[in-house]
């Protein structure tokens, strides 16, 4: 007796922990989703050694995707480092942010249903999700970064399509024989060439570096000055160098957040260009936007996106709706902090490795009041612009290269060859080892240096042109830094971003 | 005594029960996946009467997302028909797949997380997954409907992003003086001249129809011919017409599937364009793919890609991966079976409509050998290509204006306007309302026809340079038509698909 009533209290208490445990999350099992969600929770908990990661559409092995390694790793889960490989700083890659979303994984996540959004256009028969629009609009009165009322937005395949549809836009096309000149000032971001002369339009041509029609002299025409604010490569904070009611103006506000420069003022330009890539680092997403102060100019844009591409993906929409949800919503605006806290501890940790050497300087940048947080910070660009200071390293990519490293040459961007762009956006792992070989071969320097006093090594001299460029010390003072760049003519080839 | 051995034994039946229905699904709880999930089912599970849907990123109304309606429908659960709207068969928006990817949600659900596919490449480098192109090539081996063996894969946003890269490549870019000239065949996809002509490239420019330069007298000079097979609007499998070193073809082959015609055999030409949007109904993912002979113009396709948009978004190449997979591995090829039976079912219903007209008629194209279906059978084209047959009805879409209907105008495709396409690949509810609303014309035409005899109205006429069109009869022989258009000029201004 005694017995069965202890059997039936264990069974009782049994079926006590069922029932919680079952409705535990509210009742609601999956039903449609289930098989999508097991699939996608599965490939996630494949484990690749933190240094790498393995997708649902990755190769297949064994019956489950592979890992995906990141750069100098290998092996089945990624657990291998490869020491002879190269430290690859030449992509501007925003991987830094991964972590924050593989944190917030539930909150980011999207279902997207067989039937989700299958018509080319929306109920309005436009290209374009008005919440995706409306949130824009938060994302940017939050950060005060950018001017948004009384304004269109025009979304696109990244600022890479927009760029262009943008010149296209602004282009004279009543004057067949008087194409717009597009220019931008050295350095810049060599895709503005490439992409101007690849298209080859009647309406445009790339005319180089915007100072060589700044006195007036050539100023005949119709112009279209792209100005890079945050500037790629060297994160300076720029303005418009030409004037005049033939002149018309992109901005390119890529890097006009938080994590990478003080933000004074909400920008307020006739035409400015936001990417993803480098607000939430989702670059596979391929989605950007403009924001314009011109109606006829929008719908010029408008039409290039209808005939060029359609529009941008239903399912693009959808996500970057919720990453920029995730973005502004998580209390304390956590991605900003994030990205800015990985940025700033980079920059640290490089200008203390730097401040050692007296053959590479880095780029200084003064700081300025922020009004996103409130007070005065220093820039913490994207990239390293670094220069070879010895008069003998005119190649400062292959002096790199020597020691397995490797940027993006100076050239690339209308500069000398004496200048390296340096990514520092790329994962963890690329940054570490990225420090590891810059500070091996700042501790080879200081081995060189004996042989320099004895006659063997020419002295760093000054070069002509050429400001001596402020040291990075561990005062932290910031000099402003002038530089002159000759213009360079650009090769023009095939660049990985 | 007998009382808790009762007890006991039904609460280890409740034991035995919730253990069952706890692991009934192996086991498995959705963690980090389970709001996403959540949300998706519910937004799923809100009413819209069958005639409308809601969507994850729709507006929101009392905390959840609205209806989205058919045309001609209203009310906050679509359940309201709106009978003074017009009958819209303007657009070939082919949402009449969208009740297979209802039915087969949970094969064709996507989970993304976060995280996902973030960088701006794959590892390899490269813009393109490789299990899709893998997968791409799967499908058109079990449809047999192209070669891709040796060939190589570009993928575009749309057709409409590789129709202009393919003009671009093609392009001949020695003669800055001698653009190659782009034709196509009277009636043709107006987007072909409209997207020539917008992007105003000094490689290429719109010349028109074909026919002007087949007989040597114009043979000067590089060709690129469009060549769309099925053909758009009227259905009819097109050849090439110019030959010869100096032409350069593009297949525009959005049609070839057996959702809309015979598939006779695997196409195999030098550069073939398929879309997402016709084969699944996916007209909002913008994803289609460039098959490639000549390794050059695959590069210079590719180059492209890189410029104009930094390639295809990750989540699209992976919600594409999920629907093919679908398409291809569902048993019996259910999809292709469905898309079948619903053009056919929807032709039968028009033809029957339609054979009672003197005042209309709609092409009629011969049965041919199908080697998917392994049968003889006829076109089911995306498209009717109606004609005004009275003399008096030179503007055809105001006759079916007048009536609460509206197509696509014949002379943007450079026929005249007494041509209409309408389109039959909408919704059920698109499709049901202009069969009802085409029966209302034809059965007041009858009545009109007391008035003709009369000589109230004139009589149909024979126009001079056009043959009568055969028309559809009940007993289903079907005559070959042979229609000669002559060349208009295009309206070239915006146009919804």
């Amino acid at each position: 007796m005694a017995t069965i009533t202890v059997l039936l209290g264990c069974s009782v208490l049994l079926n006590l922990l069922l029932f919680v445990s079952m409705y535990s999350h509210g009742g609601w099992e999956p039903s449609w989703t289930r098989t999508a969600a097991a699939e996608a929770e599965s490939v996630a908990s494949i484990s690749c050694s933190g240094h790498g990661r393995a997708f649902l559409d990755g190769s297949i092995l064994d019956g489950e995707p592979v890992c995906e390694c990141n750069p100098c790793y290998g092996g089945p889960h990624c657990s291998v480092f490869l020491p002879e490989c190269v430290a690859d700083a030449d992509s501007g890659d925003p991987m830094f942010l991964e972590p924050f979303w593989v944190k917030h994984a539930a909150r980011s996540t999207i279902v997207v249903p067989g039937w989700h959004r299958m018509s080319y256009e929306f109920n309005d028969g436009s290209l374009v999700s008005k919440e995706l629009d409306a949130q824009i609009r938060r994302l940017h009165a939050a950060v005060g970064n950018a001017v948004t009322d009384g304004r269109f937005i025009v979304f696109g395949g990244g600022a890479t399509q927009l760029l262009h549809a943008a010149v296209h836009a602004l282009s004279a096309t009543n004057h067949p024989l008087s194409p717009s000149r597009v220019v931008a000032s050295t350095p810049y971001y060599p895709v503005y060439r490439e992409q101007t002369e690849f298209f080859n339009s009647q309406d445009y041509k790339f005319e180089g570096d915007t100072s060589l029609y700044n006195n007036g002299r050539f100023s005949q025409g119709n112009f279209v000055e792209l100005v890079t604010s945050p500037n790629n490569p060297d994160g300076k904070l720029k303005k418009a160098v030409l004037q005049g009611p033939s002149v018309k103006t992109i901005h390119d506000l890529a890097y006009y957040w938080p994590h990478y420069t003080p933000v004074p003022a909400p920008a307020d330009e006739d035409l400015m260009i936001f990417t993803l890539s480098k607000l939430t680092g989702h670059g596979g997403s391929r989605f950007g936007w403009a924001i314009i102060k011109d109606e006829a100019v929008y719908q010029r844009m408008l039409t290039y996106m209808t005939l060029s591409t359609y529009g941008v993906p239903r399912e693009t929409q959808l996500r970057v709706l919720k990453l920029l949800k995730v973005a502004i919503e998580i209390e304390g605006k956590e991605m900003f902090n994030f990205g800015y806290q990985t940025m700033s501890n980079r920059w640290r940790k490089l200008s203390k490795t730097m401040s050692k050497s007296k053959r590479f300087s880095i780029q200084e940048l003064e700081p300025q009041r922020c009004s996103f947080s409130q007070k005065l910070r220093k820039p913490t660009p994207a990239f390293a612009w670094l220069k070879c200071e010895r008069e003998e390293d005119k190649d400062c990519n292959a002096v790199l290269n020597s020691n397995n490293i490797t940027g993006r040459d100076g050239s690339l961007f209308g500069a000398e060859s004496r200048y390296v762009r340096l990514s520092l956006v790329k994962s963890e792992d690329d940054f570490d080892l990225l420090l590891r070989r810059m500070g091996m071969l700042v501790s080879r320097e200081n081995d060189d240096s004996g042989d320099r006093i004895n006659g063997i090594l020419p002295q760093n001299e000054t070069i002509g042109k050429y400001l001596p460029s402020a040291r990075i010390n561990d005062s932290h003072e910031w000099d402003s830094v002038t530089c002159r760049w000759p213009l360079e003519e650009l090769a023009t080839h095939l660049l990985a971003r």
